[in-house]
């Protein structure tokens, strides 16, 4: 039996936390152990001070997560049992919108199904060109569920339901071309793109940073006057920080800003 | 006057149910009798257990659907007969939706108005290159409005705006690359390649299929937290499915699944 | 100090108004003068007959607009004061949206932070091709709160993100990319195109114009269902209108419409 600590490796160094899932043999799939694991990861990664962002990839070069265990598909114990072990993986898309730091998906090879879906709720996305992305669930009797609620938020219709009911794959720079990633890189280049990208995010005020994530992703849900009348209050909030104050005066003076981070 | 069944053809064969709104000197308009003709036709598709895949298509190579028939704008009764006679287009929208079969725009040719608005009302959709879609209602005093709802589903505000405020057409291949459309293709290979699509769907679990439709159509009206939960329950009643049963176990001993559709 | 007359020129000529933020110097910075001098000139625009299109600019050929004004940024008065002072910038945004006539950007240079929001909130925006577009203010310590409401109704997700998380900017051709923009030209065509973007608009029945941009935006924070049943009676109601039967008359008749616009 897989212990959740083996399953997804932590490694914390220079601001950066890089969670890895770390079953290559079983294609990175998502095991209970591992939904366990990534959630556990998230909470360190949050509590640490000296953690900026957080960097989510696949063990190997193959892989990133073939989505949901089919092995471990059926699951112990009755139905509702059940039916809470599979919500924990909705419970982990909304983890990493609600953790209070950025989040970036380091894809380093295929994406599927639920796999997918954890790219989708990373807050941006770097993938080396051999990935391929896609829900190809309907090719076992099931459909992509929970995940099409992200791929909704990054894709119109047609192409939505094209990838869900066809469960074609996309290459790397198909999805790139359609909004799902941020990047596609040679595979050579994945780390030095992802350092780039977690370099500039680790450079900004945190504490504006998760006041600010927060106020986009509540804004996505609210109608249109809703959604201002909220930011307002969020903009008068944000120039209260401390971090607000810090920069437009370095920026007045013509100078790098000192963050506090609050 | 012209009945319902004569404006709309009916042709099922080989696992699909071929609708055909055939008034091809009217550029095949849609009146009152087409409107009733595609309701009983989508009520007879759904009711037919051999029909896997509904294709929606217009008569002759020049256009798919130009729209509202301008002729019979008025109508005949009263103005609320007359709204209600409006109103079962966007009726015919949401059955479009709610029909328990995947549907495919077989775009043949000019798609305008409340044409455009079936293509965007079917899941995916194939145009042979000739194809033009707009919405000119504007240059009669009109607005697109029903079919306004689907076109925010599919793209941004500055492009549909600029479709509904201008009147301009786009070429097949522009509204390919908006994501109005998945394939565009010469006129030639049209039959060709929705075939191969339908192809695609109907090897699909139809009962599967009909879970994700809707869970998909269902979740992209609701807040993120509540679609995932929402969606969590949706993939546990999909893992109940007997066809969910058969594709996993056909793919761990991998050879193709056998579905029951149930 | 600045009366908000002379930071916001008014010329209202040819169908069209101008309105142009006439502070190069500041990079058109939004200061309290700017908002409430935008605001005046949208109620002036609304109330003259004769403007059939508003089209919004910066002076000089640089910047269109930097956002707000960081050396006014801390505000006169208490916090509540201060706070309905930046709420000032959502009403514009609302206003830009509400007014009954169509609203074109004039991108005459870079559109950055509040300045991209009011490219956004114009309904259709044409840009000089060295035009830069992006939110910046994450560099001083501050989000782009308001305007992220309207960026998550042009692109999905991840590019959202990218934005306003990196704050990189974009070039003119990769903003409209990702649909930002309708337009991108050299600065040598821009008032060309403009003007034929505005002739275009200026053509249209302004009730009719009116009616349905309303129908748009209230439609977008509608579900589905509901937007089609709300539409299906704005339908209704366009039908009743006078330019609706002269429209639909001159086409039957083919000849061009004589608008009354109501």
């Amino acid at each position: 039996m897989e212990a959740g600590e083996s399953v997804v490796r932590y490694q914390a160094e220079g601001g950066q936390a890089l969670l890895t899932i770390d079953r290559p043999r079983a294609r990175n799939a998502l095991s209970p152990e591992v939904l366990h694991g990534l959630l556990a990861a998230l909470d360190r990664a949050e509590a640490d001070p000296d953690v900026r962002v957080v960097v989510l990839t696949g063990a190997g070069e193959k892989v990133f997560c073939a989505g949901g265990d089919l092995g471990q598909m059926s699951g112990e114990g009755g139905f509702l049992a059940t039916h809470e072990g599979r919500r924990a993986y909705g419970r982990l898309l909304l983890r990493l919108q609600d953790i209070r730091k950025p989040t970036v998906a380091r894809v380093n090879g295929h994406a599927l199904a639920g796999g997918l879906g954890l790219v989708l709720g990373c807050d941006l996305a770097v993938a080396a060109e051999h990935a391929e992305l896609g829900t190809p669930e309907i090719d076992v009797g099931l459909f992509p569920m929970m995940m099409m609620a992200l791929l909704q938020r990054h894709v119109g219709r047609k192409r939505a339901l094209e990838m869900v009911m066809t469960g074609e794959r996309l290459s790397a720079r198909e999805a790139l071309a359609l909004g799902l990633l941020n990047r596609v890189v040679p595979a050579a280049e994945l780390d030095t793109t992802v350092a780039g990208l977690v370099g500039k995010l680790a450079g900004k005020s945190q504490a504006v940073l998760a006041l600010g994530r927060r106020a986009f992703f509540t804004a996505e849900d609210l109608p249109l006057p809703a959604a201002i009348e909220y930011l307002s209050s969020q903009l008068s909030l944000n120039v209260l920080a401390e971090d607000a104050a810090e920069g437009v005066t370095a920026f007045i003076e013509k100078r790098p800003p000192k963050w506090n981070d609050r």
